[in-house]
């Protein structure tokens, strides 16, 4: 049996990454077989076993080895070392890029099939001098079709638009980039086991515009473009009224619903998966998922932080792993 | 025992308002004691109740007379008679109108604490040639300061603004009518039983903007107009992010959730509280609520609406009535 080669960072070393990692890693028996290779300083993880009392177990990780299931490490040195928990700064900033980009760059040269990343923190990048808001976009940069999406038991939501001011992403709604959006969307989503999957199109206005009295976008943009879709052969549907668009999709299987700004998308799916909920970067070479939470530096370092979302998120990169892409 | 009385309107003769008004007063013993009169064409009651095989008991009401709780009926004659199941008509608009009419009519006399009332269609509603959007829009046209909010058990939202293309509510997002909405809703919570109501401001952009750079109107209209309505001792906060400012809520009793635009509240409010909502219009000299959903022509007349929504209408008209206002 060939295992998937999964690729995890611990992220900011003074948030929850290191400790949601150990957790999940620690007990690779309840996630699925794959080789989980952790892209991180070692230090970083002897402080985090000894303050939680739990052995990886993890070896060596020879990227040209046979695959085998288990935990792997590749020791990453960042200027950082161990951090102080939940404090923000440009060497935990410096250290989490490094090993993302690590993991990254494995993954491009057809080393792994996913990567799945604990969070980072923005401000620390930022601090770090990087020019990316964060893992999505720093993916972005290197894969312009790269699309942000929310998986979790229920509930699927793709992003046409996240990290912009609110009024510029309503501007943004227009039939040409909408189309192109469905279209690439689709064609990363049949790459995915478990499809085919339908796209469930959102309105921009109260009602999906109630026929343009309640704004023009989906006469104008939303349906045409979903009608440009489906003419390539997208299975797009919409527009919906945005606030039962969500309860229309919650439980199909094969359903993904298309948000057209983020928090759209966010309200929804933080609501029905706040605990379990995971972030997806669909478009790449590879699968990249991430759990639905930040650094919540005022936890961390207390043993206390919930590693489901983590454990959903290396399970979901194995799920895709399986997809070959 | 001096019993509330609230007035009962079915709403759409040709939706499942008559049939989940039936429903619900059928069985008054599950409902706060209360004086419930049902203000519609009596023809449409009786088709409905030999249709669902329930009786109503409902004795002639007499404004004058002693209160006592109860079921009773006012006779509104209504152009549609009974009507077609899911068919939407002129005629059907201008009974619910009718009926409603009269109800508040009664309300603003003061010969009723509460008006309760089951989904109109406002398709009909054009079609007679009624200028109002709905109940809560007819209730803004009386009283200018009337605000549309969403009752469930673990979450309650109030919407600074409703029915109008998304591209004009942000613009509408300006620190002046912030400032007098949150002034207004707070005059309107202080009324009722349960409080004193916090109020949580959410953001507009992403992340509540980021400290400006996902967006200005956090900390050039958001901000400033919480501070203001602080100063007049109004309990707001925020502005937080709009993608979790629901769970912050969420459980909370004496928790409100200031959102900017429809669909940032409907979003949260339908996904956790679809079957059992109320929309109930504050800064009224009296009660109004409503049941979180429309006339679903497609099931009316079968005999299978829901109508726990219209149930819980009449309790919070109960339960707001206490308040004396």
């Amino acid at each position: 049996m060939t295992v998937p080669r999964i690729g995890v960072t611990p992220g900011d070393p003074g948030g929850v990454g290191p400790e949601i990692v150990l957790k999940a890693l620690s007990r690779p028996s309840v996630l699925p077989p794959a080789a989980y290779i952790l892209f991180a300083d070692s230090r970083i993880l002897e402080a985090e076993e000894k303050r939680l009392g739990l052995r990886l177990e993890a070896r060596e990780w020879r990227p040209g080895g046979a695959r085998e299931a288990g935990v792997f490490l590749e020791h990453v040195p960042g200027p950082a070392g161990t951090a102080i928990p939940g404090r923000v700064s440009a060497e935990s900033g410096q250290s989490s890029f490094r090993f993302f980009e690590a993991a990254v760059a494995e993954a491009r040269g057809g080393r792994l099939e996913a990567v799945a990343t604990a969070p980072i923190s923005k401000a620390a990048w930022n601090l770090a001098g990087l020019p990316w808001r964060g893992h999505t976009d720093y993916l972005a940069s290197l894969y312009p079709g790269a699309v942000m999406s929310f998986w979790s038991e229920r509930l699927r939501v793709a992003l046409f638009s996240h990290h912009r001011p609110l009024r510029e992403a309503v501007a943004a709604v227009r039939r040409e980039a909408l189309t192109d959006f469905l279209v690439t969307l689709h064609r990363a989503l049949e790459k995915i086991p478990g499809g085919p999957y339908d796209l469930l199109v959102a309105g921009l206005n109260p009602h999906a515009g109630e026929d343009g009295s309640l704004g023009r976008e989906e006469e104008d943009e939303i349906k045409p473009a979903i009608d440009r879709a489906r003419e390539a052969g997208v299975p797009a549907s919409g527009p919906f009224p945005p606030d039962t668009v969500f309860l229309r999709a919650l439980g199909r299987k094969e359903a993904v619903v298309v948000a057209l700004y983020h928090d759209q998308g966010l309200i929804a799916f933080k609501l029905e998966a706040f605990a379990t909920g995971v972030n997806a970067t669909l478009g790449l070479p590879f699968a990249r998922t991430s759990p639905d939470h930040g650094t919540a530096f005022d936890i961390a370092g207390k043993g206390v932080a919930d590693s489901r979302s983590m454990e959903e998120a290396l399970r979901l990169a194995a799920v895709f792993s399986a997809s070959g892409s």
